[in-house]
């Protein structure tokens, strides 16, 4: 393309913006400047940024949810300060000299660590993402909340750090049996969930690092399961305990909750792996484009059982669809960013994207999706996310 | 190997500690427990973390550099918090709202950006590293800082979001003589360097997104180049200014600072890339090993010129080698942690790393790069850096 015709389609997507330098503040010298601020041992965000996980009205806080911004945060990593929370009874002040984590059950030889011990066995760093089984539950209703923030915010992506869960079952001696464990939480709940035992030997990991600090209180600190892939209530945090066990517990958070009633009647339980789900961020639900012109198109995807292959977007209601480009390199159950470059025209649209990922599952549309499982479901809801893009250039969940 | 082996093998490694069940706090029940902490919009680290950067005691804090606790993090993300300063004038508080990016000089239409046009434009993401080229500059002298954190702190890895400075000059329409950019920021001392015009045109972002944030303001909030590989001065912070010219600048930071004094007495000047590095981050100087026994050994490796391809380590002085594992995906112009398990048996001994990028270069020997650059030089000392481990376990740079 000529270098004249990119700077007319430039022009015209920022507006009247780029005209000349005729602004204020954009002189070569714009005079003397006063001193700036001193180093210092441990940095914070600027004064003027202000974004912020939602936090619910309605609940108490100690039992409930904050949700990540996604409409706020760039590329693939989820700063740990606004990554999601999820809480039982609130988040325990655990000092870590105290903490111990204990292996029991159906093993040789019970275990007992400190959190200096787990720090000094062989580590593993992996980027992969959490999500709540219970994020975009309003799939199953006709209320939609009015963000992005609201529908998709329980949702984060982080590199972990930790030792392989299966190298500590290993040294404790798991006994032939065995089929399930049962970790516990150091919270005031004593959060437990059963995992088989077959995922807790492959890839799940006792994390005690996120983005390269130690974990964030409310993701666990000390010690935390990381299992990939699957629902954030499986990752159980503060974790101190896990009994190898011949069978699930059936705890509370896998019967009365984490399980999803089907139009029979009958609820599937242990449904535990979160499937390819993508959702535009921008523009998203509550945000609102100022004229019509370019915009990047941006997003992310993400698929509990491997890497996302494709990302399709469609700007007329889902009637044609062209290929996102994908941040590389894709990681294998971590979010993925897409992008594509995009010209609005001015006209009531609706846009959305579907996720295609490595096992060559497609990302469902809402009545697909509705079709088998019916609407007496509270979670693991991955429907593809419509948003209505008005002539006014807000932009509305329908 | 059979799980009783690996059982010895582990206990030998950790001690006494797990020998059974009978540490206090560890059992299956440990009663009533306390309501914890709410939910909240932006989260902080735990009370019991206090890794910092390191600051100097003899310069003001305006003028100065703060260093990565490279000895405390995990995986190849720095913590923001924790990311390198180096300040010229201090650390503007910039209003991004007012903020502007001027783009002039040899161009056929010079344009002026506000922050929230350079981001609604086609946006990147990437994993990088920025290293001060002073960094390690304790190996052109005989004196050795006591940590890690302070002969190679200035050295963190994120992942950025910005815009391709490319496309911003395609707009601006590059006059043909160009040949090189000066950038300057709109710190106190107003901060400039000339870059080429050929680097300018090829990887290199106008960042305005850190680790999912907007960059932190030490890292030049709203907007800095972002530079894959090359020397962390000229990642020029507070960006407001892009000159295209024919010729370098010659300002103070590319003429009596960065330069490097060859024995002859010749400054080589515009020594822009910094070559491959390694660095065992644990043990390190100032650590100390509790007892023999099993640890990892670990740490980053990094090379301005690609990927790294291999890590090798000695804890023999040098006499052998032998490979770490290297933490994939291994990213371009990006930290590659490396770890290797290894059993200390209690001796003294010298350990060290050494890195080989995909170009084929080898990390030098201190010897092998003093015979070429001599003592004069004041930056872009990336040599094997040994590690003396004492008797007693204590760790010392030597």
């Amino acid at each position: 393309m000529s270098t004249r015709r990119r700077f007319l389609e430039f022009t015209a997507a920022l507006g009247s913006v780029l005209t000349g330098c005729r602004r204020s503040g954009s002189s070569e010298d714009d005079g003397p400047r006063m001193i700036g601020k001193p180093l210092r041992a441990y940095g914070e965000r600027s004064e003027f940024e202000k974004s912020g996980r939602w936090l619910p009205t309605t609940k108490i806080l100690e039992n409930g949810s904050s949700l990540t911004p996604l409409q706020d945060i760039y590329g693939i990593i989820t700063p740990s300060s606004l990554h999601f929370e999820r809480h039982h009874a609130g988040v325990p002040a655990i000092d870590p000299a105290q903490h111990r984590l204990l292996i029991h059950g159906m093993v040789e030889r019970p275990l007992i660590f400190t959190v200096d011990e787990i720090r000094r066995l062989p580590s593993i760093s992996r980027i992969h993402f959490i999500e709540c089984s219970g994020n975009t539950r309003d799939g199953w209703t006709t209320k939609h909340p009015p963000t992005v923030q609201q529908s998709h915010g329980l949702a984060s992506c982080s590199e972990w750090t930790g030792v392989s869960l299966a190298l500590l079952l290993s040294e404790a001696g798991v006994k032939s049996g065995a089929k399930w464990i049962l970790a516990e939480g150091a919270d005031a709940c004593k959060m437990q969930r059963s995992v088989p035992l077959e995922k807790a030997m492959d890839d799940v990991l006792v994390a005690y690092g996120q983005n390269g600090e130690p974990l964030r209180p409310e993701q666990g600190y000390p010690l935390r399961l990381m299992i990939p892939g699957w629902e954030g209530n499986t990752n159980v945090k503060w974790l101190r305990r896990i009994k190898v066990v011949d069978q699930p517990a059936m705890v509370r958070d896998e019967t009365s909750k984490y399980t999803d009633l089907m139009p029979d009647g009958i609820a599937r339980q242990f449904t535990f792996v979160m499937d390819a789900k993508s959702v535009i961020t921008f523009p998203s639900a509550g945000q609102k484009l100022s004229a019509p012109g370019f915009y990047e198109i941006t997003g992310l995807a993400w698929s509990g059982r491997g890497r996302i292959e494709r990302v399709e977007i469609s700007t007329d209601g889902g009637a044609t669809w062209q290929p996102a480009e994908l941040q590389e390199p894709r990681f294998d159950k971590a979010f993925t960013r897409f992008r594509l470059p995009w010209r609005w025209d001015g006209r009531e649209m609706v846009i959305q994207s579907r996720a295609t990922d490595q096992t060559g599952y497609v990302q469902p549309d809402p009545s697909a999706l509705i079709a088998v499982r019916g609407t007496n479901s509270d979670y693991h809801n991955n429907a593809i996310r419509p948003w209505k893009i008005m002539a006014d250039g807000s932009v509305v969940n329908v």
